[in-house]
């Protein structure tokens, strides 16, 4: 999304919420701090923040009382990211080493539980039942999800709804709680509240089916990892998923992908047999559908400069070519 | 404590917290249910519950809003075990197989968050900021102080101080934090309010003190773990620590102490070094400080069974031989 400027709209607060992610993983244990100072460095388009902003924006243009939301909401996530680089020993995550990487297991699960218990610290300053609720519930089923993702993999048998489950405990959760959020401590519009959580749901599938072709398709210094690395660690996304389903080769292909050897040792030829197939198109076409759907409820909130913007992601999306 | 029944007058309610524990812990994911399920059989002593339904019962007989809570805190301190089990490589808890053991380590990460999600999701039912702010911020002392522990291991060169710290985030934040919340939903006395959380607080360091002791000079059944697990990972505690200032071997037990080789294969004579020192007095000798200084808080609270069964409790640890 680096050629859509989403958070065009918010871009003083995202300011704000980057010195604010600086500030709350200030701490005098030295290592702890330079490990989660890191985590921030290697920074991430921060669109869990953005959206919450967003969302905050179509009621008003003080976002002050937004700001620490979308912090801990960073800080969530950034939480989950540190916790899957150390199960899945990643070494790369957005082109920088990861602090397992740097630091080893110990320091990145403290590190990942210290940035969550921050989050928690300034989810408590709302003094809001609903708000800490939801997010409680939220880091559930993304443990939950990380379960069903850590037993999917290399298993060729699993269809569509469980790829749908994986990847909405990795992306469209949080960022459809992102846009719930920011809109519940703006409006008491409860449907609004609801457009706005649904949208952030369908867009975030969408937006990590996207991910998911990109990781076939694109180069390594679009990605800032290495392409190909969710087949080298056995993840079935869409379009391999459907290859495995629907390509002539589907069965050579189902017998190099439940191998982690070959998965591994032949992650190209895996690739290339993915992109010959029609993944590539189906993949898209599903996203298409999500985005469609996200822009559909759109249509009950108010027509402000941010209910234009959410509708251009989605367009721009759409328009995606690969 | 087995010998002492500290939980006598909230038998009841002990066991409510127990059915709440495996309540809590149901998922549909059959893996991370099995294991958290685990960790609630593996048992414990559940004393954080205990000091918050006994901190309650001060103020009143019904204790129904207080079993939440109560489970909520040993959800958090189960949250912690089992993240310590993946760092420390543990075999052996509370005499068996630990998660990380029988599930690897990514089922102990995500058992981990979701325990502590589960925790969190309870609190907010409470909707009490002043609550969920001091479970935050006692979460994150915990993981600074399992970073200071992490980089005190085989460190002959750290003082009392460092000692002291550690044991405080290992046991008696968390006691100390039991104790202060089951009074905060009671009671609007902020005096007594404090006493009891200094109560837990100097409480938990005597305890911790006597649990560290036990590792030198319990057997293994007493235990339920291994005795020397503290010196085999190179953990020194504050008999070692005695040792290490004091006795005439200090020399060499600095050299045997800061060698991972020697604590793993040298272990038992590692152990009778100490013993032959001073540092079991020692240690004794501080832990009966603080049983002594927790004792004295309990002269700021009305007089009733429960204080009574509070001073109790110091008084055994006061009386225990070694």
């Amino acid at each position: 999304m680096a050629e859509f400027d989403l958070f065009k709209l918010v871009r003083n607060e995202m300011e704000l919420v980057e010195s604010q992610l600086y500030e709350n993983v200030k701490t005098p244990e030295l290592i702890l701090g330079e490990a989660s100072t890191h985590l921030i460095k290697a920074g991430g388009k921060r669109i869990r923040p953005g959206f919450a902003l967003l969302a905050a924006r179509m009621y008003g243009d003080d976002l002050d009382y937004v700001i620490p939301l979308a912090t801990a909401l960073e800080l969530v996530h950034m939480a989950t990211l540190v916790h899957d680089d150390v199960i899945d020993n990643s070494v790369v995550r957005r082109g920088t080493g990861t602090v397992k990487y740097q630091w080893g297991n110990r320091i990145s699960i403290y590190a990942g539980n210290f940035v969550f218990a921050r989050a928690l610290a300034i989810v408590a300053t709302y003094d809001r039942r609903d708000v800490l609720e939801l997010i409680a519930d939220a880091s559930m089923k993304i443990c939950q999800g990380e379960i069903v993702q850590m037993r999917s993999c290399f298993n060729v048998n699993l269809g569509l709804k469980n790829y749908l489950r994986r990847i909405e405990r990795k992306t469209a959760l949080l960022i459809s709680l992102s846009c719930q959020l920011g809109a519940m401590l703006s409006t008491s519009d409860n449907l609004q509240i609801e457009a706005l959580r649904r949208y952030g749901y369908d867009l975030g599938l969408a937006f990590q089916i996207t991910d998911d072709i990109l990781d076939f398709v694109a180069d390594e210094a679009t990605l800032g990892k290495p392409t190909g690395s969710d087949i080298r660690q056995g993840v079935i996304t869409l379009p391999a998923l459907y290859a495995l389903y629907n390509d002539e080769h589907r069965v050579e292909l189902a017998r190099l992908l439940s191998s982690p050897h070959e998965c591994q040792e032949n992650t190209q030829h895996i690739i290339d047999m993915v992109c010959d197939s029609d993944g590539i198109d189906y993949a898209y076409a599903v996203s298409q559908y999500y985005a469609n759907r996200s822009k559909r409820h759109l249509e009950l909130l108010p027509d402000t400069p941010v209910t234009e913007t959410l509708q251009e992601l989605a367009d721009f999306i759409l328009a995606r070519d690969y």
